[in-house]
């Protein structure tokens, strides 16, 4: 495996390769690589002649007071996991690479997409997403992207600006990884304290009830989101900060539960803010 | 030459220049080619191993109550001319073909370089061509593209996107082109009446008036705006939108005119809007 930091090095990769006709595979990450990260890494490895890795916490896709300083970075660790799974070149930019004192450009999925949900609590996060993998692709030139499922919305809207810049990548997602109680494998899941931690798997418990009473015919969008309250209040240290249906295409709110419906949902414990979702596909239910 | 319309046929088309080892040089125009545009193809066409024109009337970058529906479309006129200075392919794209209904994604220059002069006057104006202009970059993956001074803003606009998003694409200005009278080459021109045409020469002249006030040593913005206000005045039809002096690689305002300076000016003639500019090196200056 290659370690690559710089941009004109990436380049350069990236036009032999393509010019040998190899099709590339690309997953993106922030690093502190988990099980998640390397179901990534193992599909693409399976659906590209080369396959690059990213590592980069991305500064433009965190807020004022989010957790950008304390996110966990572990690129020693990381680089080993990697080149256990055969990864081509881990490309690892500085900030500076990325964003030189005169950067000035955004990339903006409007509407819909980044305005609910994470673009409601987080202003400026998809765009600081959306902006960066622009960047990312431009410079990787993949053929195929993988997201993974935790990040939904996440995939959405790069799967919007894939399409919409015209960056003839076509972005794949996987099913959430998670640990054996439920809880969805995250970077952030480091931050829990072992009560928080304890408490983390009702996340998943709720989004399995809303999934059960979608199973058996429920198709109001009030009950479903009352019953995942009631289950996350259970907990005494999480704080809401989300609970939400919506159609799982546009991200559009629904007054009777139909089709692929995204139950998603958005909690603090203690300092950490976890994310997680369910995709129900009712269209044939009752 | 070929003539290409569609999104899947211009990428076969790059693609295997690609593999071939093939520069791409480009120049994206909305059409009714004139002596302006045929100097950047023919600088592009000494520029580059394979040649793309792009003609696409972008609909993102005129603002309503603009002359989307009225710009000129010559394309029968505009293939004839591309042929003769031996262009490969002619890309001209339908709307539908570049925006799909469910279209939804913004290129974003900010700050200083969008939101003075024409950016002021027409707001979206340069989202709508950032946003094209990132599409055809990645459609037609040029190494470098051509753009003419008339549209100075325009260029710089163009340039930082390049850089930021990691195109790869070296952006090259070539000076206004102009009739005899110095009346800046525009599809626009089209639109002026005899009366109107006989007075456009002026906002060169008042242009030129200020050039010449820099080189012989005036250095105070105001003296030069109002000078060229004053010989603008002198046409009865015409109206100033702005005057301005700026720093030419940052748009800021200068309180004593040095370095680079662009002396810009934007009026309308009727029914018709002309934009003009000089760029004046005074860093060698009294």
């Amino acid at each position: 495996m290659k370690t690559v930091t710089t941009i004109k090095e990436i380049r350069t990769v990236v036009e032999r390769w393509r010019r040998n006709r190899k099709t590339i595979a690309f997953v993106p990450t922030l690093g502190a690589l988990h099980e998640g990260h390397l179901a990534l890494i193992r599909a693409a490895r399976q659906a590209g002649d080369r396959l690059v890795v990213s590592i980069f916490v991305n500064p433009k896709q965190f807020g004022p007071g989010e957790d950008f300083e304390r996110y966990p970075r572990e690129p020693k660790r990381d680089a080993r996991l990697a080149a256990a799974e055969k990864v081509d070149v881990l490309f690892s930019p500085g900030a500076e690479e990325m964003y030189p004192p005169d950067f000035d450009t955004a990339v903006v999925v409007q509407k819909q997409l980044t305005q609910t949900l994470c673009g409601a609590s987080r202003p400026g996060h998809f765009e600081g997403v959306a902006t960066v993998v622009a960047k990312l692709f431009n410079l990787v030139r993949p053929q195929r992207a993988f997201f993974g499922q935790k990040d939904y919305q996440q995939f959405l809207v790069v799967k919007r600006l894939a399409a919409d810049l015209n960056t003839g990548c076509e972005i794949v997602m996987l099913p959430t990884v998670r640990e054996a109680d439920g809880l969805a494998k995250s970077s952030r899941n480091a931050y829990l304290t072992p009560e928080e931690r304890a408490s983390a798997p009702a996340v998943y418990q709720a989004l399995k009830l809303a999934e059960g009473m979608l199973q058996v015919g429920e198709r109001n969008p009030k009950e479903v989101i009352e019953a995942v309250r009631k289950r996350l209040r259970a907990e005494p240290k999480m704080e809401v900060e989300y609970i939400a249906t919506k159609h799982a295409g546009t991200l559009e709110d629904l007054n009777i539960l139909a089709g692929t419906v995204l139950v998603a949902v958005a909690v603090k414990l203690g300092a950490t803010r976890l994310i997680d979702n369910v995709l129900v596909d009712v269209s044939t239910g009752s």
